[in-house]
């Protein structure tokens, strides 16, 4: 299980606004059921296996040219721990912890 | 006003926890009254006038040295939308409203 | 065809040394011999179909476990634009031509 | 001395070339001769006193805006090592010793 989280935008859409695009990618991740999602004001945090996690940003990346965007810019940040387990809330409580 | 996200990572640690750092960055940022700033599993979003987000930014990357650190990796994520007013709450709000 | 970059950084190493780890990644990448990379001092640049960059950037993310890292930290950036085909000599030479 | 990389990228420009934004990054950067910048296909990569790097990079996220942006998305990643000195060359010779 790995956490990872992206941000999506599409270049050359005429409008500042994506939030339209955003709603789409919501929709798109709905349907990775096996995958935990938080939308957050910059991005999107997902939590699952790291096969997984590749393959749902596959996903998501090919939607803003299903709704007409011909070039589109995504980073990924993904935070891999192996020697234990960490989901997001394990990660959050610990921080909480230590204040 | 400007939304920004930043992840500060220490290198050469010798431990793979981080949230005792996370902590510091944390009491850091509750001495800058006039940022809001929201903690999420892979980072904090601060929303503030772009060049206080600057200088608090600035800071907290201090942090992890002062706490024994010879090396950090900092990475930040700046929107700033300048055509009208978005806060955190107006972008998820913009999303929810198209779902 | 689109372009990428990745950075990738151990953590809990007891070194602040990364060269080591970058070294790895590069003989992970030169058994790609479809897909065309330039290291930075910040990072490594890919070029190649999308699908297969995910697929390279997901083998790389694996080499620091192979040497000792039990959490690692991965941050990819992807332009992919689909009007016109872009290389990264293209873009590079788009901005001489505009200088 | 840190190391730092930033992307540009302007939002709502209706169209999907940036290279003559880019060009205006470069012209700005060129002002501050006391900074060392490379071009790379997917950001600029800086080289200087951290806080000079901050100014450089909170003037050339500006630059969109003078010409015609009204929302911007800038990325930046700051290696700052302070154990030794790493130099952009000195992190390429040092991986470059390891092949």
């Amino acid at each position: 299980m790995a956490i990872a989280e992206f941000t999506i935008i599409p270049i050359g859409t005429a409008t500042t606004s994506l939030s339209g695009y955003v709603a789409d990618l919501h929709k798109e991740l709905e349907r990775h059921e096996d995958i935990r999602f938080q939308m957050t004001p910059m991005g999107t945090i997902l939590e699952g296996p790291l096969d997984r996690l590749f393959e749902v940003i596959r996903a998501v990346h090919e939607v803003p040219f299903l709704h007409g965007a011909a070039r589109v810019s995504t980073s990924i940040k993904i935070d891999d721990r192996r020697d234990k387990h960490a989901s997001m809330e394990q990660k959050m409580q610990s921080v909480a912890d230590k204040l």
